[in-house]
């Protein structure tokens, strides 16, 4: 098995992960092998007693100090089919055309709860709150490291979501390069700044709850919006209205009012659209950045309802049947 | 039914398409009902003797010279369900944050043969031929409307690859902005130029030949190879020997040794991968561009056999389980 590498596209810059790793890792959805409550209990790799199933963890909030024994709420453990490792020493490349980079890397399974089959807009809100901080503490842990550069918080919910075991968990790759989508955001709020001396996400808030037509919910530090160009339909976006370019610098008061906004959009999403699949992605600003005045963290969820299709791939285009003023409407009013 | 809009989103410049029109359009593979040979002859919009279910054609290749009617071996027509349309005015809005245009933009939709199973991997070279004629005569019609500054044309085969209908067709969609990946190979193909006055392609097929491991297969005019950096497992570049910015501009016989290339790497991924879904993308330079230079037309086949994860669209990274060095061996070596 060859060690995961890091690739550049020389034409379009863009980085690709090659890692023969992941093509073993198993897939708790298919031939219903998963479907029987003794077979979870069996073969689930995050529920409780399964614990030896995962490499040993790295975090968890348990109420038994051993670690690797059942008794706990949340583990966080290494991918045992990781995109990226960190190896001894990091190995670049440069040929003039072609570069890589292997060696520098994370890649970590947050396992939210025992409960198999609990979605997470019925979680408490003691739960997300837990993820959370869990979530905040390894981002603290991975800036510290001098080859990671950024971090990566997904959340896959459903088969079609790229889920592959229904067991509620999230992830978090720490990248030795910024990816792709983040460093465009990056370009496009520092050429904000820089002509309106401005954060383009605070001076969107402001029109957004102007405007009002978009948005879905409101509390007293977010603000839950459809954006005004969504490439998915009912993509929500979670904004803090006060100004931070880093997710980790939030506090605990921030932290319970982030989960009380994403259980509500949670919410409002399985009622309006009956438990759909989703992602939710966290967007925050660089470790080694310093856009701390143009930048501005969120969170975009993305429910996936259609097929993504050729157009979307070859082009860069996504094409959305839905209006943002129409899917924030039905969302507002479920 | 609104008219189809293009948005572009404030903190990346993606243009996003909003069409509900799209919403309405038919699916050929739910529920059995093409199944049936006698449902196909009913209900295929695609199929001859049902030229009434699409808008009249465009142009077509026929023996009889009656347009909508049977007898026919190629037809183009407008898409039913387009992404985009024209107007009589395009309407731009911009109010300092958010851009938006509308009424401009062509949707069409290629009819390949009336034979409702062909694989394109066992079309004749002649049938290739006139598909790809036919393709770069309507490149050349939307070069010559000055609201279009970018076709893109594209094919997806197989369910998985956003196909919504068997019938063997494939599509160009008039865009009057540049889509996002396109403007980022100008960008990545324009900053070699600067800085090495070669094109980045001219000099790709060279490094690649003399490496030769991701080399698939070779001809004439076309060099066939996994590229450095694939996004997907098995992608392969049908890349011109000769530079060329645009696809329009090529002649006959490279129309024909394309066929040649494009018939030979679909067989070699059919039987590799046993008829695996894919798409087939066109990469031209806009219309309105003077890079001639620096960009090199090409296609991108890339087939479609995972689904793709949260992660690839949170990040902008792919994760790739197989190299292009595997890859490429195992389709030389079919």
């Amino acid at each position: 098995m060859k060690e995961p590498e890091l690739r550049k596209d020389p034409v379009t810059d863009r980085w690709v992960i090659i890692s023969s790793v992941r093509a073993g890792r198993p897939y708790g959805y298919s031939h219903g092998e998963m479907k029987n409550e003794e077979n979870i209990a069996v073969k689930c790799p995050f529920c409780e007693g399964n614990e030896k199933m995962t490499p040993p963890e790295i975090s968890a909030i348990r109420k038994n100090s051993d670690p690797d024994q059942p008794g706990w709420d949340i583990r966080i453990v290494p991918n045992k089919y990781p995109a990226l490792v960190e190896s001894k020493q990091t190995e670049e490349s440069d040929n003039g055309l072609y570069r890589s980079i292997k060696g520098a890397g994370l890649h970590e399974v947050l396992i939210e709860t025992t409960e198999h089959n609990r979605p997470m807009s019925q979680m408490s809100k003691e739960k997300i709150i837990a993820i959370f901080s869990m979530v905040r503490e390894r981002f603290l842990v991975h800036s510290a490291n001098d080859r990671i550069v950024y971090s990566q918080f997904f959340r896959n919910s459903g088969q079609v979501a790229g889920a592959s075991l229904p067991h509620p968990h999230s992830q978090i790759i720490g990248l030795p390069v910024v990816s792709k989508h983040v460093a465009e955001e990056l370009d496009g709020s520092s050429n904000w700044y820089k002509k309106n001396r401005t954060c383009l996400f605070c001076h969107m808030i402001k029109k957004e709850i102007d405007d009002g037509r978009r948005v879905i919910a409101d509390n007293k530090n977010y603000l839950v919006f459809a954006p005004y160009a969504p490439r998915f339909s009912y993509e929500c976006w979670i904004v803090p209205k006060k100004h931070n370019a880093r997710f980790e610098n939030i506090d605990m008061q921030e932290i319970e009012n982030m989960a009380s906004a994403l259980l509500d959009i949670l919410g409002r999403l399985d009622k309006t659209l009956k438990f759909p699949a989703f992602n939710i992605l966290l967007h925050t600003a660089p470790f080694t950045d310093i856009h701390n005045k143009n930048y501005h963290w969120h969170i975009e969820i993305t429910p996936i309802l259609s097929r993504v299709a050729g157009f979307e791939w070859s082009s860069g285009f996504n094409i959305n049947p839905l209006s943002p003023e129409e899917s924030a409407k039905q969302l507002r009013n479920f």
